[in-house]
This record gives C-alpha cells, structure tokens and sequence, in this order.
C-alpha cells in the first residue's frame, strides 16, 4: 500500500456519538470555510487571462495553461491532489453527494467533499519564457493505419529523406561511448546484440526497470523489415535478453514485458525489456508489439508484416503525418 | 489540444467588468453551496466504516476502500474529476489561494475552488462480496502465455467452473437499467450492439473519454470464440460505433483506441473506445488487442484465435493463475 501522510486531528471528546462529531466536524469545515481569508492570501491568480491549454491528463488530473497574469506571461500549472486515507473520515461523514446513476449492486455519484480535504496544488511560473510555453506544450496525437502500401510509398521515401542520425547507436555498438553500462552482449554480427539500461532507467529500484536490446546489424529499420530469416535473431535476443535479466536483477520473465514500436523511435532495430507493473510511455497497444507475438507472426507467414495494415500514433508536429494527410490517408 | 466538453454559461450582461463578473460568480458559488441540499441526495455514504485500503494511486488520485455501509459489506472507490478548460475562468477568479513556496519566478499554492468544480468522482458496490474485494486489491502481476491448447485444457473448464455473473449486462441489453444512457443500438441479435459510456466515465469532458459496445448475442466469451464468421458483426460494430461517436462527440476515428481485452474483466463480448490521448488503464500491449487488428487475423485465417498463443497479465490472487502455476506452466 502506498504510504500515505498522517494528519493530527484533535477529538474533543473520544467518546461522542458519529452523530455528533459528522455535526462537529460539519461545524469546522463551514468555520474553516468562513476563515479561509484569514490564513490565505488574496487571490493572487484573480484576472488571469488564458492564452492557451498547452497540455492536459485526465489521467493525472493536471492541466498546464499560458496565459497573462498582470500583464505578464505565466504558465500555471494545477494538479489535483492524491486522497489521503487519514481524511476518509471526514470525507464519508462530510460530503455531499448527488446520485448519477444506479445499476443492480453498483451506483455512482458526484461527491462534494470539505474544501479544505480537496485542495488543488497549484505551480505559477511567472514571467514565464518561450522556453517555459514550449517545454510544457503537448503536440495533438492521432491514430494512422499504414497499409503495407503506404508504408512503401509513404513512409519508407519519408524515413529515407530524413537524415535520422543514429551515430550515437553505433557508438555503443563499437564501445565508444556507454561501454561500462552494457549488461550483456552477444557479439555475432548476424544474431547479436547488445543489452543495456535505457537512459531514462536510473537503475535505483526495479520498479522501472527498463533495458534496450541493439542488435548489432545494421540493415534492418522496423518491424516492417522483419520476416521469417530473421527469426533466429529475435529469438536469440529474447532467449539471451531473458536470462541476462534474471542473472543481473533477478527478474523473471514473468515479471516483464518485452516489445518493440512501430514506428521506432530511432531506425536502427532494437527491442524494449520493461518491468510488467511499470506502465512505460509507449507500451499502449497502438505503439507497442510483443516480441513473442512478432515471432510467431512471422512463424505463421514471413511476409506478415510486408502485407499488413499496422496503426500507429503520430504527433501534429511531425513530419510524417503531413505526409499522410497530402495523401488523404487522413 | 484535447477536445473538452462545453457547457452552457449564461452571462447576465455580456458587458460587465472583469471585477463584477468575478463578483457574480462568486455569489453563484456560495449560492450553489447553500442550495446543495436540495439537489444533492441526503449522504448515503453517513456512517460508513473503513475497513481497509485496497489500493491507492497518487498518480491517478485515487482510492479504493473496502468497509461497511449500513451493516452491508462495500468497495467504494473515489477518484479526483479531470481539470475542465471551461471551468478555468471561473477557478482563477473564484477560488482561495494559500501560498506554499516561492522561489524567484516560481511560486506553489494550496488552491480551494469553488465546490460544484472539484467533484470526486465516486463508485460505491454494495453489498459487495469477496470477489468484488479481491478485484480492486492490488496484487502482483505475472505475465503468463497461454497456448491454445491450453485455453482449451486450463481456461475454459475454469471459466465455465466460475459462476461469473453478467446479470447486469443482461439488464443494459433488456433495458432493465442504464437505458437512457445508451448512445447507440443495433438491435440486430446477430450483428448488432448496445454502445454506452462506460460507467467510469462521467462525461463531462472529452479527454477521457470512454464508451463499450456490448453485443446483443450472447454466445461469444472472448476473443478466443471468434472466427470469420464473426466479421460481419466485428465490423459492424467498428463502423456504426466510429459513426455515432463523431455524431455525438465529435471525435474522430484518428483520435479514439479501438479494442478488446483478453482476458477480458467479464466473458460476455464487448469492445472499448476511449480517446487515444487517454491512457486508460488496460490499454497496455499485454492486455489490448486493437479492433483492427483482430478483423485483419480473422481476415487472413479463419482460425488465428483458435490457434495462437497469447499473452495476458494475471494478478497473484486469481484462480487462473494457480492453475497455470499447478500445471507447470509458470
């Protein structure tokens, strides 16, 4: 269970009846309410004028906005905060509900709680910078579904045009840089690859346990490369990837997820070993492919992923999706 | 940006100062305050007695808690709403702020915004039974392959030896409950659906956005059933269900996740749309399969579902777990 922070709440009397301390507790929050001035500032946000919505989770329950905040420009951040068992008290006896909706054992409602137990924590960032607007701005995602086609006429002419450097892959590669970090390698130039943490993985709980596997060949880009002749590569990496996982951190494999995107973020073939109850950015299944379901994909038929249709997410600023939208695959 | 949901405010003069419109809304908010009780129901939640968190996210903001209510057993889960880019104006100007910290450009507060904007979202299951209290208790996860041969020999003879209920599906189908919240129908006992927003979404906003069609036939379990003869109806779910959420919505296709769950949370076939920007939980590769890429299977061999392995997560304290474990198979 996550720990969650002790409050001391003074009861005047042990022994009062539920009855009378949900009044008490009614009284103190409507007491707290009328005094909410005394201990907190004037409304120092009154007048803010939103410029934009630069990014928002519904997930997280925050919402990052520009705008201007006395003539100047700011970025406020609100962020709803985690419930806390130790107000559940206060909550359940306090509040006031109105029902939505009630269905055999099941109901729902909208809970107003005492203000003081449902507070929004709230960043201002101001006079905020370009720098500020743009490093908290959310690029719109959408959904593209690439035909084998497309992929040949679309996206393969894109990918080629670009110059997506990947230097610093062949620096692992060849040692030149991130030596010390590698976990494993297996230096066949057909079936090897090496392993290592991902830079975002700071290694100090397993919890997030994040890997890369870079196969050392150089001619394969994506998924949309793979057929039946690479089999014995892809199931070396996870028979190999697997092993040096449980020896190095005693993870089983059980205890992980293992996969690759389409499309890679980088065009130098390499697959994801992930903790199973860490929700890594980008193992949603329009991102994500399982390396055993790539196997046996490309068991059952070596052109699968030549022929198939395959979804992916792009973002409003990248370039690939303009392509797609000229070519009314949008 | 994330489509959000609009609501209709009514100005009294579209002419009044800054300072007389944060005035008005002021005196509207105090004024819902007081008149809560009578749209509000009297607390059905008075008097429940905590016996346990089951689980708690502060990433998600939220709790699930098992207790008693009226001497009945209950799980009540309490999730913090999404912040609402049309509530925004009137939380800057109506709200009490608290400063924390401030730190050159960066300043935090405790913010209290006015009640009727800061709801939690709340889910109560009573009576509830031992299973519904397992469910929400967070438990390790193993990811477990399962072939088809052992859906056949481990899963399904489970499955049937389970007394899983889906009485309250059958209601939605029959319209015993849940009928006005029904988006869409086909009534067709082949082909056709029930499409309504799922009951974890309140919908007063798009970004996380939710609906399940539910099939009228009831001889599908999961994915494992389908076959090509299910594709007339796959597909009429795909295309009728997009058509009536960019009629209702507004939300295009190339911003929703199509998909099912295997295992899916309960064995009488239906298929979640949530918004792509929305990380539903379960949209993970090891537990999503996208709508399109099932009708692609089916497309090119009749018996894909029957024949492959797949990938699943299962928490310690399901039943299916020690059976995989029994039979060797972890």
């Amino acid at each position: 269970m996550a720990e969650t922070g002790k409050r001391e709440v003074d009861f005047a009397d042990r022994n009062e009846t539920d009855a009378a301390k949900a009044k008490r507790l009614k009284n103190e929050a409507n007491s707290d309410e009328e005094n909410r001035d005394q201990s907190a500032s004037a409304n120092p946000l009154f007048g803010f004028k939103t410029t934009t919505v630069l990014r928002d989770s519904a997930r997280e329950k925050n919402m990052f906005i520009h705008g201007k905040l006395n003539d100047q420009e700011a970025v406020i951040i609100l962020e709803k905060t985690p419930i806390r068992e130790d107000t559940l008290l206060e909550i359940f006896n306090g509040s006031r509900l109105k029902l939505d909706m009630r269905n055999d054992i099941y109901s729902t409602y909208q809970l107003q709680p005492p203000a003081h137990l449902n507070e929004i924590k709230t960043t201002v960032v101001c006079p905020a910078t370009e720098k500020h607007v743009k490093k908290y701005l959310r690029q719109e995602t959408y959904l593209v579904q690439e035909s084998g086609e497309d992929y040949r006429s679309i996206t393969l002419p894109y990918i080629q045009s670009q110059s997506f450097s990947v230097q610093w892959v062949y620096n692992i590669l060849e040692k030149k840089a991130e030596a010390e970090r590698i976990v494993y390698e297996d230096p066949d130039q057909d079936v090897g690859f090496v392993l290592l943490p991902d830079f975002k993985w700071d290694q100090k709980q397993l919890d997030d346990l994040h890997l890369i596997a870079i196969v050392h060949r150089r001619d394969i880009k994506s998924l949309r490369d793979l057929t039946a002749l690479h089999l014995p590569l892809l199931t070396n990496i996870r028979k190999k990837g697997e092993e040096s996982i449980l020896k190095r951190y005693g993870v089983a494999v059980s205890k992980l997820r293992v996969y690759l995107h389409y499309q890679p973020s980088y065009y130098h073939f390499h697959i994801h070993f992930t903790a199973l109850s860490y929700e890594a950015p980008g193992c949603g299944v329009e991102h994500a492919h399982l390396l055993s379901d790539v196997i046996q994909n490309l068991q059952a038929d070596s052109q699968y992923y030549h022929s198939r249709s395959l979804s992916f997410p792009l973002r409003a600023d990248q370039g690939l999706l303009s392509k797609f939208k000229d070519a009314g695959k949008l």
